[in-house]
């Protein structure tokens, strides 16, 4: 069983603190030897049942990105519409997504009809299938920003039509759309707290039962 | 920006790589200092619109266990006569849970009616909620890894009777179910694989689009 050392979980805790959801990218390309070996961070992900339900489009053509621009755009303009006053303003001020700029998107989802795992630890509650690919995309989140490359998870998207869109095969259920590249800035701090948004409470909270 | 070597992606992967879902504990105690550090991960977890819905149950009185045990107990028996003949034995065989021993228990629930972050980014997607708890459970698995800590994230739950049973608030919905302590063993290969029940497929397959 290997051990890790302090300053490993230092720089793990550096790695938390500094990983960001990132919507402003530089135009430089990265490389696909550097995006296979952080899409590795899936393959070791915990899934239920060793399902391993994760499925994964790299959105590259103009069509198919243009498909999932389109559906942000709608669905972005929806939301808006949500709000009122200065929450309003506030909302159409903030950038959402690195979706004209990023050089890399990725389509991320959950198949619902895999066999794989026999539907062990699934039967009463099947959204754990999502959830194993959800643990996924945060381990690549972690070492893509371990190699200097930021991440978005844009959701500010209308899912089921967003799949017909890429012509993802069916029984695949959107989990994220991932802009990933090389960030524009790095900051400690959430864009949407610098942004005057939303802060972050801080701590957590536990309670005993 | 902090800027991270070979070394330590070295040293991330192959923390990935030895998390496990952990079902055997000694009975040693987890000092509560030690879980708290490990606890930190939550905070600086990436959640939707700042939202941060994540609240955590810390399951210590016999009263509480006993009512999740029973829980994991009957949903169990259930996941048990789904299936027959060979299958059905090996599942019956399988250690799915390390309730029983688990020095530390944990009841991870999302707040579904948290105003933080006024809903942005959660109007189409609204399970991008629950994805945020997932993501800072992932983290603090590898946190805990890192300190030598086992995670074990138990799902065969009737996840409402489990919030009655634990008296979690109204509009809190169960994320996951995790036993935390130091391991009895420690590998590379899951649990599952090694039982027999399923293998990994080991690498993940990307189409373009």
């Amino acid at each position: 069983m290997p051990c890790f050392s302090d300053r490993f979980r230092q720089e793990l805790d550096l790695l938390m603190r500094w990983r960001r959801d990132v919507r402003r990218f530089r135009p430089d390309p990265v490389s696909p030897a550097l995006l296979a070996e952080c899409l590795e961070a899936f393959a070791c992900a915990p899934s239920v049942g060793l399902s391993e339900p994760w499925r994964v489009l790299d959105v590259r053509s103009v069509r198919a990105r243009q498909a999932a621009l389109e559906n942000f755009d709608s669905a972005n303009a929806q939301a808006l519409s949500g709000y009122s006053g200065e929450k309003a303003k506030r909302y159409a001020g903030l950038k959402l997504s690195g979706m004209r700029e990023a050089p890399v998107q990725l389509a991320v989802f959950c198949d619902e009809q895999a066999d794989k795992g026999a539907g062990l630890g699934a039967a009463t509650m099947p959204e754990t299938r999502r959830y194993s690919v959800v643990a996924a995309i945060t381990q690549f989140w972690l070492a893509a920003r371990a190699h200097g490359l930021g991440v978005g998870w844009v959701s500010i998207l209308d899912p089921e039509r967003l799949c017909l869109g890429l012509g993802a095969p069916e029984g695949w259920r959107l989990v994220a759309y991932l802009c990933v590249g090389w960030p524009e800035e790095a900051s400690e701090t959430p864009e949407l707290e610098r942004a005057g948004w939303e802060t972050r409470r801080g701590r957590l909270i536990v309670e005993v039962r």
